[in-house]
């Protein structure tokens, strides 16, 4: 496994090996790794040539306050892991060479980017869309594999690929999760025993919303006000958004028709904890999430 | 010459050439060639392989009130020009093939985008740079060749293009000119006959700049202001910006140390003429530009 650092040499390897007809599959993280981003390095392993894997904690995602110093680090780890995987390249650039003195571009969504985490945590997804530009004009990947975990990322990501054309398929790999449905996250890291027991109402209402809907019901507020129930009964529990939106428009839905995205951000203790499924999608998620009634 | 209208084709036609070891040139135009666009497209032929002109009139780049409607367009000749120059492929995509419905994502700049014509053609730069974001992603060029005479757009579209970290070279062809010095534009054709006597004031005025700080002056407020008096000798001239900027931090300078930048634009008539010159650059760009004392 090669490891580069510097944004130069990453550009030239990889055109060097896309002039050699190799096709190069790409996972952009912030390091920290885990099962969820192992499942992501194995999706890319199996479609392509050469996998590559970034590790960059980019600053321009996190607002002021935000974890960004203290969001949790360990290369040793990590490189152990990728390499494990059979990863090519893994790219960890420094902070000074991804953004040179006087950046002035970027890139902005105006739809997506207005809901859900982008109304608590405004210049999030322009700090993401833009490095993600970078990374994909530096690797220029045919296949970029992201983690459904992360929804609105996703979609704001897909959404830049077609509306910037940029040439790479995206993939979302499934949600992988911790034996009680938690969500697997480099943030988990931050909690405390009783956050972390609390945590798990985060999988229940998701799995909550699931049960109501194979059940029948059609009524997003409904189906939100029993979450929010469900939630509400966690002390450490605090609630930033419960929302269910139509998949295709991205907008919150009264009754459910087509898919629907249930998409959850609840502050656990100090940390801030992220999860979606999808409802009434002619494919059900390969995920497992636990049953409400095993409480 | 191969012409292309699908994005979808053009991208995979690019991606071919790039895998059998090609270079690629890319001179992106809005059509209505003339001479300047010709020396950008020899440009281009000297230096690479398949030298690839789109002609496209992007709507994102017009405000309201603004040309789009009635911006002058001749497929017939354009073609001709390009093959008659070598052109290997000219892409010429439908705005609907470009934009489809629901895009919302585009590029953004904080900093230059916000002086000179970004002033009276506000979000005239951000359909700019994600038209050339769109257009740099589909045919992924080795080269780009921008017209020097539009130094605002080449100087974003090369802070985009280090910013977001595009793996191009671009090149600023120089500005040609015709017999009395007025810049060659597509739009030149908007002018009365009055209005094209009266343009000359344009290069007139860029003329004496350099005139001034060759004679030692270096004064920009002096030098601007003499320029003006210049212009308004003119009826049909309208003043909308006589600036001087230090070429690399891209600011307004009072005195001439570095290279700086003499940028106008003025509206003669009903037409906006915009043109610019390098001064005090050790190397004075090759344009001929008319003498004031000829006046």
């Amino acid at each position: 496994m090669k490891i580069i650092t510097s944004v130069a040499d990453m550009a030239g390897t990889c055109l060097q090996s896309r002039h050699s007809g190799k096709t190069i599959g790409f996972v952009p993280t912030m390091g920290f790794l885990h099962e969820g981003h192992r499942s992501l390095i194995r999706l890319a392993r199996s479609r392509v040539d050469i996998v590559v894997v970034s590790i960059f904690v980019n600053p321009t995602q996190f607002g002021p306050g935000e974890d960004f110093d203290r969001y949790p680090r360990d290369m040793v780890r990590d490189t152990g892991l990728c390499a494990g995987e059979g990863v090519d390249i893994l790219f960890c650039p420094e902070v000074r060479d991804m953004y040179a003195e006087g950046c002035s571009v970027s890139v902005e969504e105006g739809h997506i980017s207005h809901s859900l985490c982008g109304l608590s945590r405004p210049g999030h997804f322009s700090g993401v869309l833009t490095v993600v530009a970078k990374l994909l004009n530096i690797v220029r990947p045919d296949v970029a594999v992201f983690g459904q975990k992360d929804a609105q990322q996703c979609r704001l990501v897909q959404q830049m690929i077609h509306d910037l054309n940029f040439q790479v398929e995206l993939i979302a790999g499934p949600t992988v999760r911790e034996a009680d449905g938690l969500a697997m996250s480099s943030r988990n890291v931050y909690l405390s025993e009783e956050a972390r027991r609390d945590a798990v109402c985060v999988p229940l209402a998701l799995g909550l919303a699931r049960q109501l809907y194979e059940a029948g019901t059609r009524d997003a507020l409904d189906i939100k006000d029993r979450m929010k129930t469900l939630i509400g009964k966690y002390s450490l529990a605090r609630i930033d958004y419960v929302e269910i939106l139509d998949r295709a428009r991205w907008k919150p839905v009264e009754t459910l028709e087509g898919p629907g995205l249930v998409a959850i951000a609840v502050k656990v203790g100090s940390v801030r904890l992220i999860d979606n499924i999808t409802i009434g999608a002619a494919v059900v998620p390969p995920e497992s999430l636990p049953q409400p009634l095993r409480q």
